[in-house]
């Protein structure tokens, strides 16, 4: 029998300091940006419109902020994730320079953090995950965790490293890949009069639109993104679990919030940091998903009069409207209905 | 709690002589050719094949006259239908230039009429559209009329205005933009032998071939053209209501029927016009919809010899096959399986 | 009553030696492979990321192989297979020159075997078609057999004429459209550290992966190639059929079963011949499929040492994992589950 089939990393095959580099490089093209679209129907005009992107002083229009993220983490599935029974967190997300259509994005990772479970069947492993174009720019650079098993229980635990995992990416350390010319921006296109300056910290929006997930819509994101994670797309081995149905990438569901984050934040038109994540319940086809989001921060940038930054929460739910701002229970937990809670950074033009 | 989130307007929002700019211009890509072809299957050879496109005089190979469409459609939804009971109807749809890879379409509305019903709850507003190109060209123009909810229902009923509603658009207002030089244009490659010289006046045509709608099919084109309403997304919100369903976004059904009429009009290239237009009943997922059509006019077109037009009645049903060319019942109703009525006029090459 | 819909050939419409120019050329773009990637979660790298594609000294990046073979198969359908009973076999499939976005595919095919059944109703039709790019370069030239339905049982039998159908392609007669320098190929981006050199004949891979399809994207692939074949359309009539069903194109499987052969052959960056395949048994939405392959032979190219080819038998089944390479019965027979048998060869770089 053959030996040539790629079983995926288990937590004994990891160890600190580990650097992987991770298959198939991926062209983006304006094929990818049509799918985007058509799968969450955003509207943020900078990744609509190529005249709103150069009014914004870029020469093309960029992929959307997500896409990149769902491209540089898919390519890290079949090396990380493929045997993972968690998702379990992301830190210091901080995106670089945009794609733009016909750049090539790869992904190299390294191993930051190791540490088995009491059960000894499972383990956590952190990776720093590095994104980059054909120019060797970074594209996104990011840490996240995941609960992997063990491939033999008997496997000795390794040493115990729990990284320092970074806060929120800090103001000077967002990059901003465009430059407005006073005046050149019209908050008609974009959708919306409220810039940066009309945001305070403590703020709550529902975002009121919902969108229903279908097993068909699910699969063709996660497989444009060549996420390989088994769950995703093999109804018949689910149908041998206790959970019994495929489950929707979390990845799908950011970028449903983010779409829906559109009404009220129409001019919030790039991501800049993903500072922390969490997919707080499984998500599964016909939950129909909700969004609020919470302005955490209002921060200026250096050097900057044109453009701001807000960090921001958005939870999602499933079948839950958020006029209430759906969130935790008394004791601290997850409502069940919450299935993300994201805390990051968007770049909001100034007045 | 924030007042960022844009609810849409309400009946006693609009006023005649009112003028919307409407946001998120939307740049049209061979990536939006991709995903309607997968929508829809679309053979018309001259937004199929460059090579035919160059073989009727066009630089490049436009876009379907109909996703131009939905692009501008979709863009009037937030401002225009978000609250809207029904999508009432059309007239006087006139098509320009066509859209091309890389162009950028924005949409503005006139308010030209508006009646409170006599419920005192709704009330149908008329509006003008017009979809322009990056270059100010007009891509689009046409009136729709909607019944839209009031917020309030004590708010004084605004003075009637009804527009005049145009009626077919006239030969010589027909834009044509392409030009057959002798000889060139392939029968074959484009898949009949049938050209305009030989449809004539009163012709039926049963399209027989027939196609089922889903869920995420109908949600990935209305979300491609960036159309917002409600009604099509949120299974949750919907399974509250009567009706119980998503909705089936009539344009949807337009374009499934365009499609289908490729097997008798295999040579109708390019709509020129929508006259007309009514969602009979509606769509939803699981329906298989056919269609068939009958020749309303056989129009020359001022000046040309290599092009003539034909004004076209298309019905479309819902799990009826159209040998008999189901339509009305003898009190002059739509049959309760007829969806669409529309009429319409495409540009024909001549003999 | 219009006289203008075609209902396609029935087996006495065909004669031995005719020609068919099939309608509706097709330009393929970057919107297809995104579209592609999306149906398919493919990750072979080569068709994945230029930078790949130009270390293997392609000017551009091409569009896979299977995608090329859905379009000029497309295109006959209408002509072909529109009544068909069924898609009997492939055989002496050979690609030609890769297509790249912006080409335009046409395919012509000959009558080449005409065989009534014994029962007069339907018979066997062979054609061999030929997709050649807007160059006139063959894409791809292959020969299948339909078995299609007579409209006119009382119709004569044409004189039988059984065609010899052509074994495997020749390694001689295998076009590489690419010529890779010493050195420049990446395994660790491709994938697998496994080349040519190190498959045997005999040895077999259980692809493990497994994709569960779904009605609106088998739907979504099969009317992006443009094929309209009506049985995997149209539910309404379908219901009224003893199988109840829509059936999935078989072309749909073929590209799930070679996306899902990348865990054992990612180094197979293109596929260079059909050697012969067969739908051993229907797919319906609902399937998972999983695939396994046998190496049949290890072929040498004349003048090459930068790729060798694989000769391969790639099995596809529905719902039963491929640990134990299930195929046929005692009697020889395929196995229930069994829905795709294929002999194709695959173009592998070498050490």
């Amino acid at each position: 029998m053959s030996t040539k089939t790629v079983a995926g990393n288990y937590f004994e095959d990891f160890a600190v300091g580990q650097e992987i580099v991770h298959a198939t490089p991926r062209t983006v093209t304006e094929g990818d940006i049509a799918m985007y679209t058509a799968l969450y129907g955003s509207r943020f005009a900078a990744t609509s419109a190529s005249t709103v992107a150069a009014s914004m002083g870029l020469e093309r229009m960029p992929v959307d902020s997500l896409l990149a993220f769902h491209l540089v983490f898919g390519k890290t599935v079949p090396d990380i994730s493929l045997n993972a029974v968690a998702n379990l967190g992301y830190a210091g997300g901080r995106f670089g320079v945009p794609l733009y259509p016909g750049d090539t994005v790869s992904t190299r990772s390294t191993v930051i953090g190791l540490k088995q479970n009491s059960n000894g069947r499972t383990g956590v492993v952190h990776v720093r995950s590095v994104g980059t174009n054909q120019h060797g720019e970074t594209v996104l650079d990011y840490v996240r965790w995941v609960m992997v098993h063990k491939r033999d229980v008997d496997a000795p635990a390794p040493e115990t490293v729990v990284p320092e995992l970074p806060g929120a990416v800090a103001p000077e350390d967002l990059h901003v890949p465009f430059e407005i010319a006073t005046g050149a921006y019209d908050t008609v296109l974009a959708g919306s009069p409220h810039l940066w300056d009309d945001y305070e910290v403590g703020e709550r929006i529902d975002h009121v639109d919902a969108m229903t997930v279908e097993e068909s819509e699910h699969m063709l994101a996660t497989r444009l993104y060549q996420n390989t994670a088994k769950v995703h797309f093999n109804q018949h081995a689910q149908s041998a679990t206790t959970i019994g149905r495929r489950l929707v990438y979390g990845g799908h569901v950011i970028s449903h919030a983010r779409a829906l984050s559109f009404n009220g934040l129409a001019n919030a038109q790039m991501v800049a940091a993903i500072n922390a994540g969490t997919h707080a319940n499984p998500t599964f086809a016909g939950d129909t998903i909700y969004a609020w989001s919470e302005v955490l921060d209002v921060l200026e940038l250096p050097g900057r009069t044109d453009v701001g930054a807000l960090r921001l929460r958005t939870v999602a739910t499933k079948d839950l409207p958020c006029a209430d701002f759906p969130y935790r229970d008394e004791d601290g937990r997850y409502l069940p209905q919450v299935v993300l809670d994201l805390d990051y950074t968007v770049l909001v033009p100034r007045r």
